[in-house]
């Protein structure tokens, strides 16, 4: 039976590509979706896509996430920065975490280049634009 | 046509004049809303009020204001010192933003020095009160 | 006439007794409950339970208590260390607040051992396991 | 009998208008003394000028305020960052003081963010362009 | 056999109840004892007291309690955020240690923020008044 | 023509697989480089391979790139926390730069949680263990 | 020949016992100077006086000193804690300086804590009031 | 009746006169408190001479002030950068603390120049030799 | 026509050769000027020579050479450190900036390793006693 | 004549051999003076073997060497990272010093890392258990 | 008989000219080195010309020059940040050292504002461009 | 068959007992491994000396050892403080390492404090001068 992996966008990513393209692209999230699922396919995979602007309800999808998932691909946006309550959610959850990063979080403010998710992280890709969601499957595909 | 301006309160704001007094007044945000309705309606710019004790929700309000808004005036209370998301939310809109604070929070403990928003923001009034609401409203003005 | 304590819950402590137990042990949040129940009889104290994983709500849950409320038990898990939102509700409190931490933060990762919330409590307990809560009713007793 | 309120302007302000269009704009400081002055006579306020490079210049006007001023409008310009003593004498005076900055000092270097006077400012406005020093008078108009 | 637990008062306890009666209320030392010592007998418990002004007392009676000692409460008081020495000789005990303090530390000067005793102790318990050294007893009674 | 890219491994790189197996795996460098030089080709690119213990060899490794490289994948091993040379080099070189590490460099010692080449690189892979390479190739596919 | 003192009083001491009387008492800066004048005399001591508000002024009537004293009492007041350009002055001088605080700089704010004068001078008197200024000269006495 | 003076002087300073003549002099102990003894009773002051190495005893010593002293001078040499207890001990006490320094602590290594006991004091007099302890006395004899 | 360059000295360099000739030597501020004349007449320059102790005075010389110098040589000496107010007025200048120290700051106190004014100027000279002040003059000569 | 050796221990090193043996071994401080003992009679180096855990009578002991000894191996066990008393009795001394620690202090705790004694000792030697002092003595050997 | 000088240049400086031309200019090091041997023909001192890339090498080249130069012009260029190897080296050498940066370092990133070298050098040219270098060499012509 | 031990030196170290005797001695690096050839030889251990500039080779030198030394004792010198490199070569080795420092480390500049080496190494000597070698050997005889 196929693994599921649960991948989880943080908050104002339901924009992407809307805004600011010179830093995240002109891609959508249902186009990075759509070709997740595809690769995911390939690979023989089960996905479950999700994104929230509210921290609690992330914190409640990574806790369905014990039950159901293989492995989460997050990328917390904004909350990677602030947000003990992820990580200690993401502490409960027993299989491997990859966190995803649009563009190059170092090259930016002081403030994003701290992540409370990347002491927990297996795996961390940041910078490939939307393609590091692809690569991101490919952690779980071996 | 006239401009829409959106005016955001952040949480415990909802108790505005309940509340110590001795730091916030007696004014309850019903009060100052309606005083920033009838000047407003002088300076010939259209308003839309909205209060949450949710960051969630704020940001999802101000991706709301990028179709609809000319301007944002928030008062971000607590989440001005924790959260990156509503800062992350005002840098897709491109329009201004006005940052108020009712008391000075210079005065006041060292965490509530630091504003996320201050670095985003055109203009910052802090200390005058409710009045700094209408005095935020001049800036859209001219 | 008795007196209403809240005992207030924060981010993932819904997965109590299901996670982690050689840092948390293993009854389950309902378990706590029951004690709580059973002790404040005793002691002749109302309780109001309450969880959450959104910081929004629980600082709208101490709203409520500002009207219903003679005391707060409160362990806010993961905000303790981020939210000035629920210091701040605490602030408009007038009762006494008791803080409590299943486990000693202190022996935990850096980032736990500040507390925005400690500066407001009347008291503290930590690393006292589940029993903690028990002994956070015991102030209201007297 | 109307009240007076002083108006100092730190170093290098003398060149408003006539220096870096981009931060400053062009209108010059005669320019805003003009408007400012205007504005007092429908508040029905008096106002008097003052502008100086010296530190030591500043503070004895400070002095000649406590008898003669009801409240102080200060742009300290780049002492805002490095006078204790133009804090310490504010601090010698009774009434209201209000800081003015041109443009957000958020937005710029770092050593641009503190205000030694801030922390004895009744009110900030910062960002407004010339125009924070009209909304600075209505502070004093209620 | 009873259990016998050490209770152990750092510097200028023995005052306790003579001096500054805002913080650390009315009742003396021999008070909090005569109350500990009744509640130690209800719950089967014996006790030792010992107060002392010097840190290598401290120090000697941590080390005569690793043979006679089930459990240790100890409120360290200025040593809490000073001696090394007192840690250092907890580390040799091998049973659970409880860090009392009488106040609320975390709401006094920043340096009574840090407790080199706190990464040791089993449990803490800090502004519950003179309460909190009987809360204390009850975690060796289970 | 298909572009060249260059893979360049820092000091005791040469040791990959046959030291610390729970942190780097059993692969050796060559095994790497071989799964390297497949899936370049794959991809149709070319690939020069270099390992050095010398940061000087490095560093004049790079400057020989400019002329013959379209991209570089890098894991500067010690070399990333204290190496502005290497940096200083990159910055000379005008096309991609991505940054591997095998382990996840946040969850060690807080030395290695800085790199002095994140700020410079496009693309960044930490945690995905020797795989991390296979997939920094991808970043030059498209 | 007896000796000559110069006492240098810094930023807003002109105002002594015109602000403030429950920090600085209520003697004038007047007062002090007879009262210096006495006890000098007594001492078989000459006395200038300065008070300015410049540091620059201040930096002169040093440069005067190198000629004329044989020794400097300084209050710096504010620029205690901002000017290196009077600690630089006061090194070319080449007899001893004593420094002195009306109040005791150590239970203000904390940027008051640090002098750049306490490292140069001989002697330090802070807390005694104006008499403080008396206790100086004694130091020259001997 | 005349006051009573408690003269404390804190580890190593039984040595005053036998070392580091460069820095301390050449004055013993018992010189220092001959010269005060003749002072006090110019002045119609008691005083009492206590020195220890242990920083106990000068707490005790403090705790028998309480009843017996109108005034501190304390020189606490050492424990002056590392005693809380001995800070802890001075707030018990309810009347003046002079605090002396026989050298200038600020030109010397830096963790010599915070002092715990200065944030308590009401006076300092540091680098004015043994001169200081005369001084001192000064403060209770007007 | 020829250029203008205007050379500004700060505090106490009016002091030139006649204090601490170990550090800035034996010349006097009239003798390097003469040399510098003298450069200036074979290089093809005009000079204006500026000494000012007070902060006020530099600003406004700057803002006099705006109108009329191609080019400034300053030396800050103390307000290197500390003062904003010259940085900003430097900032209002078009033309090229040298930074000129007699001796190597960096050999010496701590606080004198940061200067407001490098992050402005074009070019620094430090440690060539006063032979800085003619190699500066070559940076205009060109 | 022989040289004589005083052999300082501090706190908690009198349960040497007794606590925590993966750290300190098994050998007790009796059998390390022994050893010690027999090496110094092989050396022609007398020995004064002392322990305590208070940091008084340490300071008191460093005295009476400076008339007896020619040299010191000091242990200051917890007292190394918080004691300036110590520090300064050891500056009083005129001979040479060695520092020992049995385990090295760089593996464990952050605030383990700063001894006050290292600035003042002429050689240290860490992790080589209870061989360490032996190799202190063969400082004084030649 | 002429002095020679030995002109040193750090990692990446052989790519002078050819990367980065608006901060490095278009000169060659080549170029360069021809310019310093004409200039230090005129001035009658000998050259000897080195660059690597290597921190070893260069620090073998400071040896050689201590029996062989009058003087060392060194650009450490990356290692001026990281090299405390080359600080060394340089402490053994007894003439003259010249600390040269072709830009001004201080308007570049934080991590290049410090120098290992700049505290033991005797002169530094920073921002000069090339010319620099011959500027340097005027510091050996007195 | 006897044990063989690495002695490594770093940079600057071949010029031993031909600079800065005050610090380093007269020995040069040739006497003090021919004594500790004669030491070793006593303790029946093979030595192997090996003194590098490069951090390269002292990197490649550890891994050599990895397949033949059973310890290894190194004075890193310069490298101690910034070499990563070094400390991941050594901890690819699986027998003791001691640290050796000729002079005491905590006695010169700050940043010679800190040593990346002394949290992998089982034992430290500094300050013992060369017979730090010797002592060193003693750890590898028992």
């Amino acid at each position: 039976m196929s693994k599921t992996i649960y991948v989880l966008n943080g908050p104002n990513l339901n924009l992407l590509g809307k805004r600011q393209p010179e830093i995240y692209g002109l891609e959508t999230l249902a186009d990075v979706e759509a070709r997740m699922a595809k690769k995911a396919q390939e690979l023989g995979l089960e996905i479950e896509f999700f994104q929230s602007n509210y921290e609690g309800a992330i914190v409640e999808k990574i806790h369905e996430a014990r039950e159901k998932a293989a492995g989460i691909i997050i990328n917390p946006a904004a909350y990677t920065h602030t947000s003990v309550a992820i990580l200690d959610a993401l502490n409960t959850f027993e299989h491997p975490v990859i966190e995803v990063h649009i563009s190059n979080i170092h090259t930016r403010e002081a403030f994003r280049h701290h992540s409370f998710v990347s002491g927990r992280a297996e795996g961390i890709v940041a910078g490939f634009g939307t393609l590091g969601y692809l690569v991101a499957l490919e952690y779980f595909a071996g």
